[in-house]
C-alpha cells in the first residue's frame, strides 16, 4: 500500500485505484502465459551418478556396454559342453575331466574347454571358451584324480547368462526427461556410467512483500503476521524441482523493492512474489514488472477463485509471477499454474494427478463466472467418501494444508447441490483413510486425549465444525464421534437432550467459562461476576466482546447480561481463544472464555460455570479398534492428568 | 570367494560349503529381525524450517500463537460498528463520520470507532477497538468533509477473520512422525515457527564385495562387471530416509574386509553388504558378522525369491544386512525386509503401496516352498491390464528395473496359470499407461524410429519377448505393434506368410546378415562367405558360436552349415550382440550377426543376406494417435537418415 504524508480520507485504492486490466480465463492465462514461454532450451550441467537421484535426464541415453559383459554362470558349478553329457544320467554318469583351472569372479578363463572337458566356474564367473552350458555342483560327483561325474544332461545354454542378455550395447536406456530413481540409477551403473548431463535445476528467486510481514523466529509485533508464503512458496518450489532462492520479506518502498527484484531477478530463472494482501501493495508490484522487461505483464486477474488477483508476467525471458496474498490463494496458484512451468523448465514430466470420487455433503455455494477449486477433506462413511470443504475463510493456511484434495465447481454454476458426487483431485497420490473420525466442536483438550492414539500409530481426522454441525454429520454416520457442548436452555443440562437415534453419551470434561479481563483492571481484578458485570455495564467506555449465536457461551452472556446490550455486544467471533484475543489486544475489555485460555493469553478470569465437552459416539461404530482405542484413552489415568493439568475437569 | 595357493580341484563352496543355518519363512525372518531392533529411540536434531522439507517431526508440535493473530479484515474498506448501519440501503444511505486514521497492513488502530465512526482499513489490517464488521468500498461513497455514505447493511462479523480461526493457540498443529511437506512447512511459518526437532536421517554404510567388482566410471577389465548394487543401494537407501555413505568395492580378502567393516559400522547406524554373486564372497562376509557383535545373525536363508542368500544380523543394536549378490535379488530384498526397518528408523511412516489387478497372459512357474515375486510390465488391453513377466533371468537389473511393479506367487504354489487375475503391487503410486505398446522382437533401429516420438512427449513401452511370442500378444490384443523378422522357409520370405486376420504388415526396415571374426583372423578376412565357412570348418581348432532354435539367423546358419556340426554348434545364445560378444571375447571365433552389431563390437564381417524387420500392426488400433505418429515417424526422411547411418536400410 503506498503511503502519503497526510492519509486520504479515503482507501487509497478505492475508487481510483489501477483496476484489472481484463480479467482471462483460467485456461487462456495459463496458454499465453507458456506460449510466451515455451519452448525454450533446458540448462544442463553434468552430475555423477552418486548425486544424481531425482534429477531429470537431459540426454537420451544408450547402453554402451552389453550387460552382462560376457556369457556369464548364474550359478557355482561346473563349466561343460552340452553335447559332452547329453547320454548322461542318475544310473549312467557321464566322467568328465577337469582342467585344473578355476573360473572366479573376475578373473577370465585361460583354458578352453575341449571334447570331454570341464573347468570349476563361480557364480558370476565367465564362460570358458568351447564350452555352452553350466552344470551345479548337486548334479556332480567327485570321480577322484581331477575328475568328476555328471548326472544329468543339460541343456545349451543351461544356467548361462549371455552378453547382452540383460542389457545390449546400442539399446535405448533411459530418454531424456526421464528422472533418475533408484533404479534408473541402477540401469546406469550396470552399464558403467558415471556422469551424465541432466537438467539443472531453475533457480527461482521469491519475495515477500508486506509491511505486515515478520519472518518466523522473530518476535511478532502488534498488527504484524508471520511471512507464511516465503516458506510455503521456497518448498513447493524444491517439491517441484526447482531450486528456491528466498530473499525475505520487503516493505511496500517502490524504489527498495525495484532494486531487490531487479537484483533477485538477475540472478534467477523466475521470480515470484507473494504478500502484499492489500490491493495497494499489489499496484507497486505490477508497475515495477512493467519496467523489468518485454513483453511484460501476459495475464493480470484470473477468473479463479481462489487466486484472482494473480499475475503472470515475462520480463526478458523469465516469468515473473505475484501470487494472492492469502495463502491459501497463493498456493492454489502456485500449483495449478506456476507449477507446470517450472516442471517443464525443469525439464520434468508433467506432475501426475489422482483422481477420486466423493460426495458433498452440505450445500457449496460458488461465485458465478470464476471456476472455483474448493479444499476439502475427505472422510468415509459406508456408502463411500464425503468430501467436506476445509474453508476457514481465503485467509486460510489450514484451507489448504489441512485438505485433502480439492473439487472443481465450474464458472457457470452458482452452487454445487448438497449430494454431489464430485471428482476431488488429492495433493498426494495416496489418500490415507484415517482410522478415527472426529467431526463437532474442538477443544485443545482433545488432542491430550488423542495424544496415546498418535503414538500408537493410529491416525485421526478432526473436523472443526461446530457441535450441531458434529450431530448432523454423526447422524449421517461419517463419523464416530461429535464432540458437542449444548445447553438445553429449558432444563439448564447440557448435551443428552440432543442426542438422537443410533448416538449414545460419551462423558468427556468440564471447561469452566468466565469472564476474562486484562489483569489491573480495576472494573474486574478481585470482583465477584456479579459486580464485575455490574461495573462494566455502568462504565460507557467499558467493551464488550460477544459470541457468536448458537454458542453455548452465548446463553451464558446473555443471562448474566439480562436484555443489556452495551457497547461491543454485536462483536460475535465464533471462539473462545477469538474473544481472549480480543481482550488482551485491547480490541473489548472483557468477555466470556474458558479458563485455559484466559490463562494461555495472561489474562485475568473470573470463574462462572462449567461447560459439559461431552462426545455423542456413533453406536454401530462403537466396536471398531480406534474408538475403543479412544475410549480407553479417555478413561485411562495419564489422559485425565494431562486434562487437569491443561486446565481442565474430567468427567 | 576364498583363495588358496593351489586351486582346489572342486568349487570351494561346493560338497563341503557352509550351508544356510535353518530357512526362514519371510514373514518369520522379518519378525525376528524387527523384535531384536524395536522399540529403539529415533535420534534427532533441531532443523531449520528452510532446511525441513522432507525431514520427519521428531516431536509434537502446538500453535503458540492464533493465526490470525488479531480480527483481520479480509478486503480494503471502512471498519465499521454494524449496528450503526443496520438501516442502510441503496435507496436511504447511512452517513459516517471518518475517524482520520488509515489502518495499514502491520500498524496497530489508535482509534476507537464508537458510534457514528468509520475507519479507512487496508485487507490484512487489523480490526480497530469498538468495530465489528467491514464494508467493502464499492458499498459506500464519498460524502464529502470526511464522512462516507454506507448503502448496504452489514453483519457482525462481516469481511473479518477473527483472531485463531485459522489456527487457536493451543491446537495441536503437527504430530511426531509428519513428513513435512510445504503445506506443513506453511503451517510452521505461520505459526512463527522457525526451527523444530526432526528425526536424523539415519546414516547407512554401504559396501560392495566381489573380486569382480570395477565401479562405474573405470575401464572394465576382462571378465569383470560393473558395480551396479553400490549404486542402486545408496539410492533406494535416500529414497527411503537414510543417509548412504558407501565405501566401495572390497575384493573377497577376509582381513581388509573385516577391517572395512568394523570401521564402517563403527560410523554409522546400519551396515548392508551386498555383491557377491558367488557363495563364497556370501561365506566371508558371515563369518565376518559373527564376530561384530550380539547377537549376530537373526536369519540366514529365507524362503524368499528373489532373494534366498538374505542374511538379517544385529550387531551391537545395529543392523547388518548382506543382501543377495544379483542386482534384482538385492534390490527385491531390500524394499521388502530392509526398508521397512529404515524407515522406522528413521522416524518414517510405512510406505503405502498401490495395488492394480492384471491379467497374467502366460503359464508363470514356481518353486513350491518359497514365496515368489515375479516382477512384471503392465499394459493395457481392452479387457483390462495385462501383467508381462520382466524376468531375463535372475541376474537381470532390467528386469527390476523396467518393472512397474511385481506380483506373488504362494509358497505353496507351483505356478500361476495363464489367465489369472493376479493383484501387482506397483513401484510409483502412478501407474503411466504407456501410449504405443510395442510387444516383439527388439532392435536397436527401433529406438531411431521412436526418438520423435519421445521427443513429442508420447511413451511407449517396449516389451521384447521375441518374434512369436509378439505375435501373440498383438492377436491377443495386448499390443499396438509387433516387431517381427520370421523367415518362410518354404517360400524364402519374410514375415508376410506368418500374419493373421486382424493383423497388418508394416515394412520396417533390412538388415544385413553375415559372418562376424575378429580382424585379421586369417580363415575369414577378405573371404567371401562360401570361402570363409570353408576354411572354418576345415579347421578343428576353429570354434563357432550359433543361435538358438527359431532365430531367423538360425536357419540362415544352418543352410550355411548344410548339415556339418562344427565345435560350437550348441552355444545357442539368443541374440545379435551376444554372438558379437563371444567373437570379440575369444570364446569362438566365428558366428552370424547383423552389421550394425558386428561394427560396434569392432569385429570383421562378411555380408551374407538382408532380414527384413517388419511391424505387425492390430488394425482395430491404426488409427490411435500414438500409432499413426509412429507410422509417420517411420515413414519420415529423419528416421530414414538415422537408420541408414545406424546400417539398417528402410524398406
Amino acid at each position: 500500500m503506498t503511503r502519503s504524508a497526510s492519509s486520504p480520507p479515503h482507501p487509497p485504492h478505492g475508487a481510483g485505484q489501477e483496476q484489472f486490466l481484463t480479467i482471462l480465463s483460467r485456461e487462456e492465462a495459463l496458454a499465453r502465459f507458456q506460449s510466451a514461454l515455451f519452448p525454450r532450451p533446458i540448462p544442463s550441467e553434468e552430475r555423477s551418478l552418486s548425486e544424481a537421484l531425482g534429477a531429470a535426464l537431459a540426454d537420451d541415453i544408450a547402453a554402451i556396454i552389453d550387460v552382462p559383459p560376457f556369457d556369464r554362470s548364474n550359478v557355482d558349478g561346473f563349466a561343460v559342453r552340452s553335447a559332452d553329457i547329453a547320454a548322461a544320467s542318475q544310473a549312467v554318469p557321464t566322467q568328465l575331466r577337469l582342467t585344473g583351472e578355476t573360473i572366479h569372479c573376475g578373473t577370465a578363463p585361460a583354458r578352453t574347454i575341449e571334447a570331454g572337458l570341464a573347468t570349476v566356474i563361480a557364480t558370476g564367473g565367465p564362460l570358458p571358451r568351447g564350452a555352452d552350458a553350466v552344470v551345479m555342483v548337486e548334479h556332480t560327483q567327485p570321480a577322484g584324480d581331477g575328475a568328476i561325474e555328471v548326472r544329468r544332461s543339460a541343456a545349451p545354454g543351461q544356467l548361462v547368462s549371455y552378453a547382452g542378455s540383460d542389457i545390449a550395447r546400442g539399446e535405448m536406456l533411459l530418454r531424456a526427461g526421464t528422472v533418475l530413481g533408484s533404479r534408473e540409477i541402477g540401469m546406469l551403473a550396470a552399464c558403467g556410467i558415471a556422469s551424465m548431463n541432466v537438467a539443472r535445476k531453475p533457480r527461482v528467486a521469491v519475495l515477500s512483500t508486506g509491511d505486515e510481514l515478520v519472518q518466523p523466529g522473530e518476535a511478532l509485533r502488534p498488527a504484524a503476521v508471520y511471512d507464511t508464503n516465503g516458506a510455503i512458496v521456497s518448498a513447493a518450489i524444491a517439491e517441484n524441482g526447482g531450486e528456491p532462492v528466498f530473499h525475505g520479506a520487503f516493505a511496500d518502498d517502490e524504489a527498495r523493492l525495484e532494486k531487490a527484484m531487479r537484483a533477485a531477478l538477475a540472478a534467477a530463472d523466475m521470480l515470484i512474489l507473494s504478500g502484499g494482501t492489500s490491493k495497494g501493495a499489489g499496484d507497486v508490484s505490477h508497475r515495477i514488472i512493467a519496467r523489468l522487461g518485454e513483453p511484460g505483464i501476459i495475464a493480470h486477474g484470473v477468473a479463479l477463485k481462489p487466486g484472482k488477483p494473480l499475475c503472470l508476467a515475462v520480463c526478458d525471458g523469465k516469468p515473473v509471477i505475484i501470487l494472492p496474498g492469502f495463502p491459501t490463494s497463493a498456493m492454489f496458484t502456485f500449483h495449478d499454474m506456476i507449477v507446470p512451468v517450472l516442471r517443464r523448465m525443469a525439464g520434468l514430466p508433467p506432475r501426475t494427478e489422482t483422481l477420486v470420487k466423493a460426495r458433498v455433503p452440505l450445500r457449496i455455494p460458488s461465485e458465478r463466472g470464476r471456476a472455483e477449486f474448493v479444499m476439502v477433506s475427505l472422510v468415509e462413511a459406508e456408502s463411500g467418501l464425503i468430501a467436506y470443504p476445509t474453508g476457514k475463510g481465503s485467509g486460510a493456511i489450514t484451507s489448504f494444508a489441512q485438505a485433502d484434495g480439492f473439487l472443481r465447481i465450474d464458472a457457470l454454476a452458482d452452487h454445487l447441490p448438497a449430494g454431489t458426487q464430485a471428482d476431488v483431485t488429492l495433493f498426494s497420490p495416496h489418500l490415507r483413510v484415517p482410522d478415527l473420525v472426529i467431526i463437532g466442536s474442538h477443544c485443545t483438550g482433545l488432542d491430550l486425549v488423542l495424544e496415546p492414539l498418535a503414538r500408537a500409530g493410529l491416525t485421526t481426522r478432526t473436523l472443526a465444525v461446530g457441535s450441531l454441525g458434529g450431530l448432523a454429520a454423526a447422524k449421517r454416520g461419517e463419523s464416530d464421534l461429535a464432540p458437542i457442548h449444548l445447553l438445553d436452555e429449558a432444563s439448564g443440562t447440557y448435551n443428552t437432550h440432543y442426542l438422537t437415534d443410533g448416538l449414545e453419551l460419551v462423558p468427556g470434561w468440564r471447561r469452566m467459562q468466565g469472564i476474562v479481563f486484562r489483569r489491573g483492571d480495576a472494573r474486574f481484578e478481585g470482583k465477584s461476576i456479579e459486580d464485575a458485570v455490574a461495573a462494566a455495564l455502568a462504565d460507557p467506555a467499558c467493551l464488550m466482546v460477544n459470541r457468536n449465536q448458537g454458542a453455548g457461551t452465548r446463553i451464558l452472556i446473555d443471562r448474566l447480561l439480562a436484555g443489556a446490550r452495551p457497547d461491543g455486544y454485536w462483536n460475535q467471533p465464533r471462539s473462545h481463544n477469538a474473544v481472549a484475543a480480543a481482550v488482551a489486544q485491547k480490541r473489548a475489555d472483557w468477555g466470556v472464555t474458558i479458563a485455559p485460555v484466559a490463562h494461555a493469553a495472561g489474562l485475568g478470569f473470573i470463574p462462572l460455570a462449567e461447560e459439559h465437552y461431552d462426545f455423542a459416539l456413533v453406536s454401530v461404530r462403537k466396536d471398531r479398534p480406534a474408538v475403543q482405542a479412544f475410549l480407553r484413552a479417555l478413561q485411562s489415568a495419564e489422559s485425565r492428568a494431562a486434562l487437569e493439568k491443561a486446565g481442565f475437569r474430567p468427567a
